[in-house]
């Protein structure tokens, strides 16, 4: 976050300045800065200064004709990659519905661009970093993140930090995950079998990026998921990862046993030339790992964990996805899609926290790593779940151990199992500590969670608390730059602008329509007063009082240090000054 | 936490059995168990388990005769306490309105008990448990916590936890405040100069009593003080707290300068004779300290804390209640009144957290915790506020280091400043994990902090936040029993025993409204399906059919430590069973 001066917008006729995306608040602007144009959220405040933010919403857009394709330029400039036809469309890619119907619901009728692919080396970033280029993609992520380019090649190049970005997603504004830069958050959205909208999914994903979200992933398991995930990427401002295994099973009926390595690869292909930029694979779920969930209070949990556990149970074979694993590599690296190493075997509760189960998984996922980096493939790896507080820090400890420092990203951890509807809570408690202790990216939580699908307002509460744990984060990391936006938004309180402390509050409407509904008037929000201690009184008012009365005065000047005599005249001529000034430490009501 | 078997009633003709309010769940009811009647929510499961858990929202009563005064035999039985006239009602302790109608509104019309004192000796149970007396209450404290009442008269004895229990509010159901114990909630409640009704602040009461909360503190600085205190402490199940200079400033007409020892002491005589449980007391605000604010950015934040530093500047004297502390413990002596030592100097923004105003402050509270337990008196120690992360466990090792282990009460603490509005979930983050490191009672922070004053349903948003955090907290120092409960609710979630899991979750309203929402039919409530999965995949039926295969069989079952020969052996058997067995890991639509 900067504050004055304000480093200057891009030039107005810069395309995607034209039409902005109505604002959070008054006070808010979506500008794009400097050569890259990296967007960032300007907010004006009353006494004349600006406050600039990271922005993740994007320009403003039809959803049907969906975002400009900013990248484009800088993917084809660097000349590794080639267009060819891509893969024949099926029907069956969008699920039983389509194929009973014929077609698919609300087909994506806006731009088409041909695949591309590498046409040789590697073209991830990492690919890249580790040869000593540096990308527009490292440049846009340095401007955004307020940091040294050579911070984000280097830890690019040492697999402590990914930019998700396949070469067919050229609407993304880059970002990095790392725990050397901000802590990042993940919305997850999608549909599932029991409920469904195109519409519906495009909105929440509006929701997510308006609200703070840095990633979004697209977890449908209902009709129509390859339109769905169309609509989404060709909407969305930032990275989308998908969990591939859940459309592959659509695929074979929902009958995880008739799953094969071929028709997953022809999936993962899919989505790579859609534009996918990152992929859960649970590759770490091994056959032999299978039992020891077998006494576990909540077994597996996770989706796509137990997909992979019952189709090793099926066939009583090793995981493909383990075996078929550098052959995913070679995939990947041709589109520049990061792996998200999912932990299939995540404890599902307290109990079944840091058990053998989870460990063993991670030391897969560890070595599964080194594997996808051998390919300059970027890598995060996943992390639970549920677990107790005391046992977060281990998690993490190990996981930056064991993984090399690849990205640690998690699922909260939630701390207790005991408030399903409060889920975003019990998890924000967790998240704010792991990621603390070194998580990269933190996977929201909604109020929803354990009970049913989030909607749209649930995506955003789930945005904004994760988006309140990360920032804590941010700050008592000692992150540069982090505690400035608490301390502007303190100040303003301080000095009763209670406009700027709302244009500064993560939620503007919120804050707002909570103020609202004691004080309603207009000239409260100006008012040195609040509703907590009336007009008569106001605790605030009296520290301001001290601070004109002493600035940087020493206690020594009240007497402190002196002698008694001293003391008892210095006291005297205090009380006297005081009063004479009026008393007025107290406003008058 | 109990589980099965179930303790024994007490008998259907106890008085208090005979009308219970609204459970919150069919499935929950209030029972008294044991001897003295300790109150349990017991939960009645599906499956014929009772889970017995912690109750605090006492018997049914009509608001307008208030609750049976169930300690007065304990109390009167010690033959240590007179009745007296106490003092002379005074309009004045109504307010400026009370004085201009020449009436109170809704004056109190229950019951009216002339008032105890202590005779002689301090008739607190610290002064019992010193001698080695073991009170009706520390015998029912023990049964509430499931813990031996040697545990609970010497760390009283010790100072390390208290029972705040006034002989003048014989309503309570008496609980323990100590880092040996439960973590508890306090909830605060109470009118300002702008909103007021004392209807609405019994209803605030209910809620937060029947939502968990083990202390309230009626906060109330606007009209009819002294009779919406005294329909709450009629109502209250649970100890009420207060801060007593905010009625002696309305005395005063809300000029700080005037406010007299004599005026201050009177007031908490009154509260003592009404029944006040324990009081918060900022005797640490030092005039030497005051200056060590200027320079904070947002100064100082406690209302409490401005009043006594605003009187110390007008006077240049000392803060009379330091001055005057071991009179204040005298009388607090003769009615069991605990101090709650404030802290005045509370950081009120990140930037501001573990400064010298604020150390400075804590060294004194020290000293004023041994003065008072010099007379016996009970006493707990006020922490902040807004505290960075990475800071929050400085402060509660360094209180418990200075103040000798006297329990510690925070406020959160809020981790970032950036969030009104949502400022439950940036304190329940601070508040778990200062909590998990030794604070023993949790002050809640609602959505309104900042804003507004909260209303009924943000008194049960807060509440329910701090449950969470406090849970998580018993569950991460490994509190005795505390994980039974997640335990319970993951093996229903597992079981998919739906009812069960609504019925032991901390807001069953909630958790079931939210599964409505997507899956609404009755069916849904015992399907082997949720919404997430939808009813032709879900991974929890997965893992109960690895259950079912392998129970508590070893990885080597599988092939993990066997030869190469033998492992493929194995695989085919295994495979081959698993496909007559029907292949049934899926549920069949």
């Amino acid at each position: 976050m900067t504050t004055t001066p304000a480093r200057p917008a891009r030039p107005a006729n810069a395309a995607t300045t034209a039409a902005e995306p109505a604002p959070v608040h008054p006070a808010h602007t979506r500008v794009e800065v400097g050569p890259l144009g990296v967007p960032v959220t300007r907010v004006a405040l009353t006494n004349g200064e600006v406050v600039d933010r990271y922005c993740t919403h994007g320009p403003a857009a039809d959803p049907a004709e969906g975002l400009p394709p900013r990248r484009s330029g800088w993917i084809e400039g660097r000349g590794d990659v080639e267009t060819y036809p891509g893969r024949a469309p099926d029907l069956a890619d969008d699920g039983r519905g389509a194929r009973r119907r014929g077609a698919t619901r609300e087909e994506w009728r806006g731009a088409r661009r041909p695949p591309l692919r590498g046409r040789g080396a590697a073209v991830t970033q990492m690919a890249y970093a580790r040869r000593g280029v540096v990308t527009e993609e490292m440049r846009f992520v340095a401007e955004r993140e307020g940091c040294d380019v050579e911070l984000v090649r280097s830890e690019i190049a040492a697999g402590r930090a990914i930019i998700p970005v396949n070469v067919n997603h050229p609407e993304s504004e880059p970002m990095i995950i790392g725990r050397r830069f901000l802590v990042k958050v993940n919305a997850n959205i999608g549909n599932s079998a029991v409920t469904s909208s195109i519409a519906e999914e495009v909105n929440k994903l509006r929701h997510a990026v308006t609200w703070g979200a840095d990633t979004v992933m697209d977890l449908s398991t209902g009709d129509d998921i390859h339109t769905t995930r169309e609509w989404i990427l060709r909407n969305s401002p930032v990275p989308i990862g998908t969990v591939p295994i859940y459309q592959a099973l659509e695929k074979v009926d929902g009958r995880a046993e008739e799953l094969t390595w071929e028709i997953y690869r022809d999936t993962v292909i899919e989505q790579c030339e859609q534009g996918v930029d990152y992929m859960t694979v649970h590759a770490g779920v091994l056959l032999r790992y299978v039992p020891l969930t077998a006494e576990r209070v909540t077994g597996i949990v996770s989706r796509g964990g137990s997909i992979l556990a019952g189709w090793c149970l099926a066939h009583h074979e090793e995981n493909f996805l383990y075996t078929h694993f550098d052959e995913l590599c070679e995939i990947f690296a041709r589109y520049d899609v990061a792996f998200s190493l999912g932990d299939g075997l995540r404890p599902g509760s307290v109990a079944d926290a840091n058990d053998e189960a989870q460990l063993s998984e991670l030391r897969t996922l560890a070595e599964l790593t080194e594997r996808a980096w051998a390919h300059d493939v970027q890598v995060m790896v996943e992390g639970p779940g549920h677990v107790p507080l005391d046992l977060v820090e281990e998690n993490v400890r190990l996981q930056q151990d064991w993984c090399h420092g690849a990205p640690f990203y998690t699922l909260g951890p939630l701390v207790t199992d005991v408030a399903p509807g409060y889920d975003h809570i019990t998890s924000a408690i967790g998240a704010a500590t792991i990621a603390m202790h070194g998580t990269a990216m933190l996977c929201y939580v909604t109020p929803k969670e354990h009970l049913g699908l989030p909607d749209a307002d649930d995506v955003k509460t789930g945005v904004i608390t994760y988006k309140l744990a990360a920032h804590a984060a941010d700050v008592a990391k000692g992150h540069p730059g982090a505690r400035a936006w608490d301390d502007a938004l303190s100040t303003a309180r301080f000095e009763f602008r209670w406009r700027d402390q709302f244009a500064l509050s993560l939620d503007p409407v919120t804050a707002e329509s909570f103020h609202d509904e004691t004080l309603p008037a207009e000239s409260a929000k100006t008012a040195h007063f609040c509703s907590m201690c009336g007009p008569k009184f106001c605790s605030m008012r009296i520290s301001q009082d001290v601070r004109d009365r002493f600035g940087a005065a020493t206690g020594a000047e009240i007497g402190a240090d002196a002698g008694a005599d001293e003391v008892e005249r210095g006291m005297r001529a205090k009380s006297v000054e005081f009063l004479e000034l009026g008393a007025s430490v107290y406003l008058e009501p």
